[in-house]
């Protein structure tokens, strides 16, 4: 869906429904903002006991009004909604703002209510912000609805939470930045963030898309509007919250969103090409580097310090971002000496050794002689840099054209160049930070931030899959059933047969050749309770198996051919239905060290089999798969066939929770699921 | 070494040698710093060509001044230095700040000329800071030399750097911190880290100590200060550098340091109960917490804030720092619930859903409830309190009345209140934080600092061992050898027989029973150069493997009766000897995983028995030996005696570099070295 928001955040007229002279009510902060507006629209301030209002009359109703309103913002109680917004269409309104509680977010009626707003809004081909939304701002179009903190600039802002963008608003202070939309999302009702994010891709001053959202409603639609705005060139930075369990509680209260797992915000980030923060300093800190000239295409950084502990205390920090520090070529070294003191390093980090204090210039050649050597992505400056404007005006002149003079190296050169300085917002480094170099106060933030951009750089968006037409199918009611599924997707399982008591179990034994392992069928945790017995070598080892298991079982046994796990790496597979973003696919380091090492991967479903094999290869425990210490490669291809095969079943089948396999042994040749489990949806019930 | 510093940090008179009328000079900022507190003491500047110098006559030489200088602050040329030294302690100085750059730091000869130095200073009775260092400061001595940045406070600080330092007193400047004492150490020739460290335990004025040092000289010594003013409750926050590769090699070249590894300084941190930290803004963020008036015992934490979505990004974040956010009882929230709004969370994170803005006393209400039901270590408040400050003046006296409320609330219920705020100089918080709780701007750095605070409650330092005797022996020159000496030391290996070729080890095979393994020894890398066979079952494959060999040992061979490694968890052991820090304990889990896990421990050796378990115990992977997922609980016990053998062997042998068991095989019952390598101090000669 892609509506014309020209309504929105530019219109030829607005309409204060609830404007009011009591400051300490959001209707007069509403029309004291349109106010402000009126040079360039009319401005209609509506209150249904008439009267003056900042000092104009008001108008009684919409009815009114003495032409349509194209904007009309909504601050009337719950129980007039409906008939606010019929008035408003009525009135001939394209665009509503609701800034009206006390409806989605209370609960199911409230939804429900909101759901039969929506159909009449978008029957009269107009759009609905909100409601629970704290206003908009437009600094192009001058609109400043509720919102009279912020500054103009490139960022555009999408926010679930009012008091949030206020906090980004005043830390984007420190950077220089300004704000060129804001749109408070409220519940969604009508636009999501995925169409608010859409409508920033042609708003030619957004250079930024920052988000803070904790409700996705459309995922997927999110994650491709996202997408289409980084292939765009605006990159988008996306706030949430809801990673913790604790948290998720909370949210799940907080506007009555559903706050989509930490793993399926994941895959969407990778999907899009989305980059997701933590906190809002960081989605400051990350929105100043995405805005770089010039951005670094890898990881390989010079440290550039002008003395005393600042080089290695950020080399430290820059390799603890995982940052590459390549030592300079001798060469370049030997270039780079002339220019500073005789004992002073110039491997990586470079340090000026104090040399800077003498002869300025030396931040531009030394930074230029590197950039232009093409040894390294970027430069990171550190330290007093800056604060030599400090000291007199001759010094700041001068500062402020070596600052200029290093940015067009890294332009010139094409490589990136951020700074670190204890001076941060000297007027050398406000110019620097205007000619495209991202400026800090703080090392660990321009390290991180450099390294953000450098991960960017080198993992472009996945795109966002379509899903398959979906399937209807037999849903598996136990391990047998979801095996014969997966199976039936392409998916190798060890050679089994299905028996009911010793007699059978020998045969099949005998057929499958030893060793052989049994699985007891219909139990819920069939390792825990005792049905599974591995590396049986002989009948007798069979009978013995049988009758140890700790229940014999009515459904009978699996007798399986046992498989070299001994020769392999076991991963888990597996695939999730998210409520916001759908099926959901994760691979994982299997086994016990799996939960040590946290070690999963996610992406959208379904994956192809490259992507798969990208997944399983971005584990950190890839190494185990690869051939590491003499180990042999193992056969990585099979396994993502396997991914890719159970992603694409899982797709297809929305009536299924959860499909996994675990463990999926991977071995020298091919990937042999070991063990499959199947969820259905709508009530959870549990098949393996 | 517990030394007078009085003359040097408040001395009865300073001489100023070297003192300038150029502005450009630093010994016209140490002139200009000295006259500044001329009201308390007497001050004489020296230039050897007299004339006037700030307005006043210059002495041409120390012999010429009315009286002894207490302190002689040297900015002289390195060529004059000892000549100045001479002079000074001629003069009657009892302290001495050497300023001069070009000794130490440039090498060797620089070295040896310090060293006779400060053998006639230490003669004399008097002190030397530095030389290569840049002044002092003490706040409540009005004693400013060349530092007129600095403001008063309760930190002290030393520092190995001045452009740091100088970063840090920014800072410390956003919390409204300042600082009791500051010394450049320069060259630490004569006065070390710890001495000066040491001398603040007993400086009231100072209520933690800040540290920036690349070398630590004697790093026991510095160690055992640092321990001495924890242990006095004054907290020790060290930054240092030189943790990867690229940063050691900086750090070699800067101030001619040798820089401590990173384990080493981590050993001494864990002894000493010093927190360390990574960059000066953490420096500066954990300094404020040290000061806390309440401090946390533990990591539970309820999360409580205004409005929007800070309580659940907070959440968020302090999860993501190891903290707890235990749901608050029913009870407890039946008691909250009143004071919010119908749909507000209680749960934690407690969020006011926006009623804090009617009722600005709620703040102080439900923290003081939450506190003093003692179901939390600590209140993290989160979000706008603060900015009501802003709104007016009434808001602003009650906002502050209200913060004081919750300081109060936080020290009668003994427990902690940390704050972050997106208005944290508003004068409300001002006066929060001069109450005793820390405020902080960004969440992460609020949730940082008090996760760190709680790391330190539950781990007490633990103690700088003394070293023992050293202990002479042969050093060990092969596998062999090593593995004699550790058994000599009380550490189990495999039962094993040295042999020369296939008759005596058929011989050795039979006597230990198969099946068995064979060594090659005398091989630098027996397992990489195919000189290892495991899980010989008999006399033939003792054939074939022997014949396998890679290479025909000349040295022979180790038959050893095979462990039962599929039963245990290998793990590492090694004790490595530091330059500063002398011998280092360490163990980790072994094997591929070690490596991908990178999961070691580390502690100052000797270790005795309960420490070795403590740090097998510390490591992330410790479930795999305490019997996680239905494993059987191995002996750690052993294990430990092992490590704590080990330790104690290094610890008595300096002329060994490095002791290592890898593995160290730990079963049900013991723990069995499996391989042993020790290398010899001097030579690095290796032996394995």
């Amino acid at each position: 869906m892609s509506r014309d928001l020209r309504p929105l955040f530019d219109p030829r007229s607005i309409a204060i429904l609830g404007a009011s002279n009591d400051p300490a009510k959001w209707g007069n902060r509403l029309a004291l903002g349109a106010l402000r507006s009126e040079g360039s629209r009319s401005v209609y301030l509506v209150n249904r006991n008439g009267g003056d209002i900042l000092e104009r009359p008001a108008y009684p109703s919409l009815a009114d009004l003495p032409e349509a309103p194209e904007l009309v913002v909504l601050s009337v109680p719950a129980e007039g909604f409906e008939e606010a917004v019929e008035a408003s269409l009525a009135a001939g309104a394209r665009a509503l703002v609701g800034i009206t509680t006390g409806l989605g977010e209370t609960g199911a009626d409230g939804r429900a209510r909101e759901t039969a707003i929506v159909e009449r809004v978008r029957a009269a081909g107009a759009v609905l912000l909100g409601p629970n939304c704290l206003g908009i701002f437009d600094a192009a179009t001058g609109l400043d609805l509720g919102w009279s903190e912020l500054q103009g600039g490139s960022v555009g802002l999408v926010s679930q939470s009012g008091n949030l963008a206020l906090e980004l608003a005043l830390l984007a202070e420190d950077y220089g930045l300004g704000f060129s939309r804001f749109a408070s999302l409220g519940n969604q009702a009508d636009l999501e963030a995925g169409e608010l994010v859409r409508s920033l891709i042609d708003h030619e001053p957004t250079r930024v898309i920052a988000l803070y959202c904790e409700d996705f409603r459309d995922g997927r639609a999110f994650a491709r509007a996202a997408l289409e705005a980084v292939e765009a060139g605006k990159p988008v930075v996306l706030l949430t919250a809801g990673g913790g369990e604790v948290s998720a509680q909370a949210a799940r209260s907080h506007t009555g969103a559903l706050v989509s797992s930490t793993s399926a915000v994941e895959a969407a980030c990778r999907a899009a090409g989305m980059q997701r923060v933590r906190s809002p300093r960081e989605l400051v800190d990350l929105a100043q580097a995405e805005l770089a000239r010039v951005r670094p295409r890898g990881r390989k950084v010079v440290i550039v310090g002008d003395g005393g502990g600042h080089g290695i205390v950020a080399a430290d920090v820059a390799a603890a971002q995982g940052l590459e520090l390549p030592p300079l070529s001798e060469e370049l070294q030997r270039r780079i000496a002339p220019h500073l003191p005789a004992a002073a390093p110039t491997r990586n980090p470079v340090d000026f050794a104090g040399a800077g204090e003498q002869f300025l210039a030396i931040f531009e050649d030394v930074t230029r002689l590197i950039l232009e050597s093409g040894e390294v992505d970027a430069a990171l400056v550190t330290g007093y840099f800056g604060g030599y404007s400090e000291l007199s005006d001759e010094f700041q002149a001068e500062e402020t054209e070596v600052a200029l003079g290093m940015a067009r190296a890294a332009a010139e050169s094409d490589r990136a160049l951020f700074v670190q300085s204890m001076y941060p917002r000297s007027p050398s480094l406000v110019a620097l930070r205007e000619a495209g170099a991202p400026v800090y106060r703080e090392i660990e933030a321009a390290a991180w931030a450099l390294a953000r951009l450098a991960d960017e750089a080198q993992r472009p968006p996945r795109g966002v899959p379509e899903l398959p037409p979906p399937v209807e199918g037999l849903r598996p009611d136990g391990y047998w059933e979801a095996r014969d599924l997966l199976a039936s997707a392409g998916i190798d399982f060890a050679p089994a047969r299905r028996v009911t008591g010793l007699e059978e179990a020998r045969a099949a034994a005998d057929e499958l050749g030893y060793p052989v392992a049994v699985k007891a069928l219909g139990l819920l945790h069939k390792s825990d309770a005792g049905g599974v017995a591995l590396g049986i070598e002989d009948g007798q080892g069979l009978e013995e198996a049988l009758a140890n298991m700790a229940t014999p079982s009515a459904e009978g046994y699996s007798v399986e051919r046992m498989a070299p796990v001994a020769e392999g790496v076991e991963l888990i597979a597996g695939c999730l239905r998210d409520a916001r973003f759908g099926p959901i696919a994760l691979v994982g380091l299997g086994g016990i060290y799996a939960e040590l090492l946290e070690d999963t991967a996610v992406a959208l479903a379904p994956v192809d089999v490259g992507q798969a094999e990208d997944l399983i290869r971005s584990l950190r425990g890839a190494a185990l798969l690869s051939g590491a210490r003499g180990r042999p490669p193992l056969d990585v291809e099979s396994a993502a066939h396997a991914v890719a095969a159970l992603s694409r079943l899982a797709a297809q089948r929305p009536d299924l929770a959860e499909v996994e396999i675990n463990p999926l042994l991977v071995t020298r040749e091919g990937a042999l699921a070991l063990d499959a489990r199947v969820l259905s949806g709508e009530n959870g019930a549990h098949a393996r």
